[in-house]
């Protein structure tokens, strides 16, 4: 068994990854470290959790804590990869970081988005971004992975086929998340009395996903998200200008052919239809009234979004089945 | 009093309309139309409005049922009112239609988005068409409307003062909307688990109010909407090429200064602050970054998208006063 | 017009009181206090009240902040309305309070099941218990009102008629509350993904507001509160022992005919029908099987179940129409 | 691998099964029936399993379908297998069924609560009733199983170690489902309009479970369902008089300790732990006040109430591991 900490358990990824953990035939999550929630039981911070993991504890975090672990798990909020990540990196375990710490190369890109200079700018390098299907032989070679965020996932795994056909600078993406991507902090935004019966868009012109979108995909984005009443899911609608007729649904069919989490089909996507599952479903047109495409994309935040690609990635590392413990079937309805 | 007859009584519109009339200090809403719940008493297909209307029953709609009327409204399946209008403007009553038959001015139009022939093409100069906001004028002289589709008056009142500012070639619009924008027909798109928790986006590249919004617009209009597990509420999110940098915000402040409908704010709109009024929210935006504009509105589809909306075009028809019968205040939470 | 002032302005009832004022023919809420968001614009605050109040601000309480006040609105958290009702009742103005601290007539019962002594039990007498429909001519004759909880409303009105045909001590009440009913403050609780896709039950065996159905059914009451994933809405489902064969449906209808906001009905009662209006539908049976009864209530507790009733018995006891402001249409769907 | 078929694969239950069997490492689903969408590909019916089963069609079922088969899983409407049940069980292969046909061993119950006469009431007595936790070795022992319905299986695990401590003519239970329950057929009552937002009872006095509940529990059951705005889940909140002080919170801990699936707790359960998973949570308490036992339970009705019971009924017919396949962690949040 491979022994497992994850940094971050109480909070919603920490609790994902924890259901992937029980489901997987070689992870043990051994030391499960939350510093708001310390001390407490598993079973009282994740009632859900409490038949699998029946004896656990919330620890708070310790330098020594990770003697002996194998692979190390972060989602932590955003900024407090950097201050720890050298002293994992020097353990030699295989580290997965679902931070926005360490997605960027460029420590200038990361200073204008999050509006703070990095703090470990000489270890970005170190870091793989996070996306098997796009780069997959630097994940199983690498001992670091920036687990892509839930935004650029969606849209990347979208658009990255159709670059050939569009022209980038014209990319306008329109996304709809569940409440999960803000987290479980408590904000009258993600209060059910505000959510429910709602749909606002957030963020206008300023998220700093738009960063990753940017540099995976080259040419400036525009990236308006949305807050939708669900728990999970993402869907991306996105268009550009097309430079001229063309076969986007094609394009991806034949670029994610064989893929065990990508499923490419003329349908339009539902983002029910990945509940809970590591999968990502696409379909895309080409407008010949307009002479744009739109390509669109859903997958579950928490999962292909977080959690799942967090799993996938340490797989790809580890040198084992790359969909070990991860389901491309959602839990429908 | 003003006598009302409701055609399409039965349906969620036609609802909303009795709701409305309820609170109205002028229109006595005294014959109920609705061909499949014909014969029934109105409490037993809408218990919401038992109390109100404990007497009333739905008929089966006949030529004659209409002496004595003074105000004609129609919430009929798309069709339908091409095969009476004729009748109805020969009474001289005002007539108010959200069928999208008398929307657009151009048969040959309507042909190429409703993939039938026009029925009664002589008659679409008869109707103007619905948004008060845009063509009161015309309304206050008018007998016959047609009221605007929800997603068109979202998009339209959003993006209408802003054309001087923008290539409305490039107008890109992404829009979510509760689920009884679909109707009450049974259909597997609109059962409670096939929405509920999800979100996905229909109609890719042909929705037909595309043709509404291309009308009043100018341009080529890409329209993607899509369905949010929620019952009432539309967002349009719409971007454009900006000819340069611009203020649309003030913009639409300036278009839109004492509409008692329309609230302009840097706010980013939330549908669920109109729910069940005939307000509708907007902003904009200019990205330097990208040179586009973006411009987002938020309405109840069932009001001012619906229902709202043809009580305010009758009320200006009828010369009362425009806000008569009509909320501005949304139910929330 | 009537110059009203609203305690509480920035919460959830507050904001309802806001909404219904809006429509009231005689309400004008000038002062609108509200300690946690003192200073702000209205607008700010509550974004759907923004085109009606455009230029109202939410201010700090002060004790002569009420001179030239008519009728006074007092939406708190528990506790507060004891420090100050005694200024308020000097006054000799219209108070309406939505708290527990003036709804049980016996201090002992109070500090029972409200751990901790009352502050001000001397003045518990001179509040009528506030359900118009069964104290009607205490309300018209009294200067203050505390308006019943949003559960007991829904319980007392269902019940209250039975009780000649029941054992009041074998009474067990199961209702499902909207979030709304937490109210706004922000809670793990009331996070929308704690709320979202659940049904739980709380407060068992000692939800407060069992002593508000004791007082006024007699008897042993189980009451378990149940929190549903939606906004507003309170059912309870209530079973009592029959002392016989009854007809406890025709029970009600007799006891609320003409009642202008009691639907009694043999239909189940569907929380919907009700929403933002101050109706109640009501419906009962008896069980020949197992000899007992079965009565089924539905209302909107920020309604009928809290501002509703504020405005209802605030028009009893200034003399107007007893539904001025007030709707008995649910907003639906 | 075990062979498997599934009849009304679908449905609801069918997908669910198509889900659990994904995830077991012996059932390998080789023909799935349903009559409404023969010839149909899977991936078309349920596009949530596209990447699971990519080459899947549904099939018109025929008396030679079943040749080659090792276990069989019926989920049809009510009244299906009492026509085909001999057939099956005349080929000797394990057979699952979760229709109500085969749950009542008494034919008379059958036909006061269904309204008809059973069709085969002389095979009755071949099914062992399917709760694994009550009868663990009938069912190891038999060839063919009726699994329990959704609400007797909350309400009979919550309430059978407590016979010894109530009188069992007194029980009351409310129950909450979510919309599933009531199956993929297009209803008005299961359109989104009518459910979001919602919460209502139905089945008033006469719902069929109530039968099951009297079958295991003895007693007079009073049962009122409820619907409720969510996908899945059950939560049955279960009232009786105790028969004197005492602890009925140990008498659940003890009856399930070292159950795989059961977890009991003092915590008041949520349905949301359980989404997905074939996990149920169990709280008690003796109310002092009024002398009446509480209990309340929590599942996922198309899990542990449908299709997570059946695959554990089968694992123990065959001999496997009773946990293969099946997850005891809810999908959270």
């Amino acid at each position: 068994m491979i022994k497992v900490a994850i940094l971050g358990a109480s909070g919603f990824v920490g609790a994902e990854l924890l259901r992937l953990c029980a489901a997987h035939p070689l992870f043990d999550a051994v030391r499960l470290f939350g510093d708001s929630q310390a001390g407490m039981a598993l079973a009282d911070v994740h009632p859900h959790l409490a038949l699998a993991y029946p004896a656990a504890r919330v620890e708070r975090f310790a330098p020594d804590a990770l003697d002996g672990i194998d692979l190390v798990f972060a989602a932590l909020p955003h900024g407090q990869s950097q201050a720890i990540a050298a002293d994992i990196l020097g353990r030699g375990v295989a580290f997965v970081d679902l931070g926005a710490d360490f997605r960027l190369d460029d420590a200038a890109a990361y200073a204008r988005w999050y509006k703070e200079e990095h703090k470990a700018p000489d270890l970005l390098g170190r870091f793989v971004y996070g996306i098997p299907e796009l780069h997959r032989d630097a994940i199983r070679a690498a001992k670091a992975v920036a687990a892509a965020g839930c935004y650029p996932t969606t849209t990347i795994l979208a658009l990255k086929p159709l670059l050939p056909l569009i022209d980038p600078d014209t990319i306008a993406v329109s996304a709809a998340s569940g409440v999960s991507g803000a987290g479980k902090a408590l904000k009258e935004d993600t209060h059910f009395n505000t959510v429910d019966e709602n749909f606002t868009a957030y963020g206008l012109l300023s998220h700093r996903h738009t960063a990753e979108m940017e540099m995976e995909l080259g040419g400036k984005v525009l990236f308006t998200p949305h807050l939708a009443p669900m728990n999970r899911g993402i869907l991306a609608t996105c268009t550009a200008q097309a430079k001229g007729p063309c076969d986007p649904l094609a394009a991806l069919a034949e670029a994610y052919a064989g893929e065990p989490f990508v499923h490419v089909s003329e349908r339009s996507p539902s983002v029910k239809w990945t509940l809970g599952s590591n999968a990502i479903h696409i379909t895309a047109r080409y407008d010949e009234r307009t002479g744009r495409i739109l390509a669109i994309a859903a997958l579950d935040n928490l999962v292909k979004g977080a959690a799942g690609q967090m799993v996938q990635c340490a797989n790809l590392m580890l040198g084992i089945d790359e969909d070990a413990g991860l389901s491309n079937v959602g839990v429908w309805p």
